[in-house]
């Protein structure tokens, strides 16, 4: 078993670093608000450090759960950062999702100290942090994954190494493209079917299960359909996802006007208090007419 | 067993008539270009038709699988139509997808007539009609649907009663909207994975199962990612199909953008010769860059 250390310890930091100390693992915990650290570590016997670097330094394995690149630049590089402080041979695992760019930087950061590094977003969202069914799409190097992988493991169902350093981050950004579409129309959708008088029910009987199937259309059109959106993947964070994937395609060439427009829509969506609530929100810009 | 006209022996109609004569059904026929009519009849035992009237004036069914509103209102109520020929009480099943207008005009003309009428657009492909798995989406009144339902069983796996005349053109509609966005979505997000030069395989392995998930994904992203689109549901059918919902969005109110957008797109993909291939060619217009 291994001295992990575990900074951010939000809807899905928690439950996951829960799992490693299940798991049997020493764990160490750092959180930007002291008060959630204290809370976890007196529930599971963890210690709290105070800072990135104290938790990082005896550490075997840092894993980052945190907000946004400047969160992670500062955890890992900032003052008190958590690089500078661990020993050679260590792994530092990201499961923040972050752009590409930060991730290839940490990697570039870490080989120059003598660490390995994993970028590893997750999906699943926080039932599948809770249940330890997480899936995570990891870039980095086939040594780092090695490290990585068996920590892992203790709050996943499956673990896919997609590439090199930023490939996690990539394949997220993929993911949250997808979605974006796939919302998009079956908000469109169900908005029709509702303008049109149409009985839901018996539409979407006759439609699931064939070429318009999805897992949201699957688990979501009900829901969207009675206006319950307070569970699930919360817009706020769709919005930054898509602003990372709008960025690197920026740089990579890339068109993706769906997704573009979605950004646009969830911003509507936000204006109107829907920040929090599940990225099927989308469907409240249209109400029946 | 009844007696059974069939108008339309395209791709669709020529093996759902086929499954009718299997489950021994007395056949007649009828089609626009003559000769697909007698190589059926020739086929299947079948007798060919000079005109709708002729096929239908001793049909207790007749069943129309034909192109457009035009060729609809043609075969139904134009001159020597089925309407006027067919015996009171008999039954009329359209499986085109029409406007919900034009089904519900048709609903209104067999009733003034004392005929039994139904939409029922199917969904399904090519496939589905060889197979005898189609699902079919049925507006109607309640004695139509008794009368048309049996019949039908013949080559469907899912027969769903939406609600009244026209309702199963509406679902139709809800179906092709959640697909554009679906596959418009999915181009964009294979398109973005190609541009960012990450593996295809490890990417798709990494979101399959996940809240990306849908038919379209698992059935069409390796295709797509190949550059194969020679087979399932043609580009120039999906624009009719688009073509009609922004027709009933227009009249009920609905606002479908991503819709409408992907009805551009496709206009591209015909433009690239591509009116004949799988919607899924809609990726063509975003090659790697």
């Amino acid at each position: 078993m291994a001295r992990i250390t575990f900074i951010g310890l939000g809807i899905m930091g928690a439950p996951m670093a829960r799992h490693l100390k299940m798991a049997g693992h020493q764990m160490t915990v750092y959180n930007r608000s002291r008060s959630k650290a204290e809370l976890w570590a007196k529930a599971h016997d963890g210690t709290v450090a105070q800072s990135p670097a104290d938790a990082a330094k005896d550490a075997d394995v840092v894993i980052a759960c945190v907000g946004t690149d400047d969160d992670l630049a500062s955890i890992t590089l900032g003052r008190d950062g958590a690089f500078a402080a661990m020993a050679k041979g260590a792994t530092f695992i990201d499961h923040t999702t972050v752009s590409a760019r930060i991730a290839r930087q940490l990697a570039v950061e870490a080989k120059s100290r003598g660490l390995f590094c994993v970028d590893a977003p997750v999906s699943g969202g926080q039932a599948g942090a809770e249940n330890g069914t997480l899936s995570i799409m990891c870039g980095g190097g086939g040594e780092a994954m090695a490290m990585a992988e068996p920590v892992m493991q203790a709050y996943a169902k499956r673990i896919v190494h997609v590439g090199g350093p930023g490939a996690g981050q990539t394949a997220k950004m993929v993911n949250q493209i997808a979605i974006a579409g796939i919302l998009q129309g079956l908000s469109e959708a169900l908005h029709f079917a509702q303008c049109a008088e149409v009985d839901l029910d018996k539409v979407f009987e006759a439609i699931s299960g064939g070429a318009a199937q999805s897992w949201q259309m699957d688990n979501r059109w009900q829901t969207m359909a009675r206006g319950e959106f307070d569970f699930g993947f919360a817009v706020d964070w769709m919005r930054k996802d898509l602003g990372l994937a709008l960025d690197e395609a920026r740089a990579n060439g890339a068109s993706i006007p769906c997704a573009a427009q979605a950004d646009q829509y969830y911003s509507d969506v936000q204006y109107m208090g829907g920040g929090r609530q599940d990225t099927s929100a989308l469907i409240r810009r249209l109400p029946k007419r």
